[in-house]
């Protein structure tokens, strides 16, 4: 029989710092700039301390994305794929994911550029996760649109101008500000909806429009 | 009297070949990585002839933000001073500015992240001119705001929101695709404004709203 460990909180913690730190400092110096030395000091450790948790740079480049990928698979879209209504689950996967976007200035969003510096095979695991994700966030407005609930926009640029506005949000969110991530989240939730979708059909066949002369 | 020069056509071609090509090899190695000399052999040129145009790889990193800047201005500042209703200015700024985004792969545009490598008197210059250019959108929105036209979303959010449409352009956009420039930058404009935009007040004078039980 196989015990299986249940994850450390601690352990999940200090991965997420470790993360976090490091995606800033690679934002700031650039990947090539950034020695794994650097991130050490960062996070108060020992080089030899750091290298307990990671193996080297392109691991630790490779972990950050992982890291990435796995919030928002447990974030945003596993609660997704729980609702069956398709405007409730687009509401919900851009509020969610707007929401870890605004955290630690959206250093480890940010580093997704950085895809193309990971050696093929992670390359290829990440870029299978996000497409997945994208697909998610397609299908739910394709599922509006066969429900006639879509306004007249292509799906393509419906989605990336959705992931566009969730993921410019580091270019200007401060934490501590006038506005609070979760009043940021839902703004640009109701805004993207705003004009993606057209009123149900339920409504508005109980509704009608009389012209005044 | 002095005799205003005509600026030379050909010489603007050049200046805009020079910057886009190394906006897209900057954005590919990255700007300390990258040499004059990658520069130069990129345009067909050689490290003297590309002297004769720019001084250095500080002044030419200027010299595309100025290039940025300058599109933005003659080609959508400009022409939305002349459009006095604030609806139709708007869908024409995001309109040009996600025209000239899909030019080149939008590189000139990918660099703005760099401006922090300018030294200070550029970077004050540049950033004076995207904040004029920032002002007018969201001095635009809230002129829609004061008549009652705009959807009930903070300003702050809207403005930065519609630069993540169209910024994120360059990442998933490709020239020849199934979709061209204009087909993309009207979407943008329409998901925009109707995520934006309430009826016009005198329209909805003209409709009213009759419940059917």
């Amino acid at each position: 029989m196989t015990i299986q460990p249940k994850p450390d909180k601690r352990l999940l913690a200090r991965r997420a710092e470790i993360c976090r730190t490091a995606a800033q400092i690679i934002r700031e110096r650039g990947y090539d700039a950034t020695s794994v030395n650097d991130i050490a000091r960062a996070l108060g450790m020992t080089k030899a301390g750091l290298y307990h948790y990671i193996s080297g740079k392109e691991a630790l480049l490779l972990e950050i994305m992982t890291f990435g990928m796995d919030q928002i698979d447990a974030e945003v879209v596993v609660p997704a794929r729980e609702i069956e209504d398709a405007e409730e689950r687009l509401r919900s996967i851009i509020i969610r994911h707007a929401r870890i976007v605004t955290r630690a200035q959206g250093a480890v969003t940010n580093l997704t550029d950085e895809v193309r510096g990971l050696p093929a095979a992670g390359r290829k695991k990440i870029e299978r996760r996000m497409r997945v994700y994208f697909d998610l966030l397609r299908d739910t407005m394709a599922e509006l649109k066969a429900a006639g609930r879509l306004q007249d926009v292509d799906l393509t640029v419906a989605t990336f101008s959705v992931l566009g506005m969730i993921l410019f949000l580091p270019r200007w969110f401060r934490q501590g500000g006038r506005l609070n991530a979760e009043r940021v989240s839902t703004e640009i939730a109701r805004m993207a909806l705003g004009g993606l979708i057209r009123p149900k059909p339920a409504r508005a066949r109980r509704l009608q429009l009389v012209k005044i002369p």
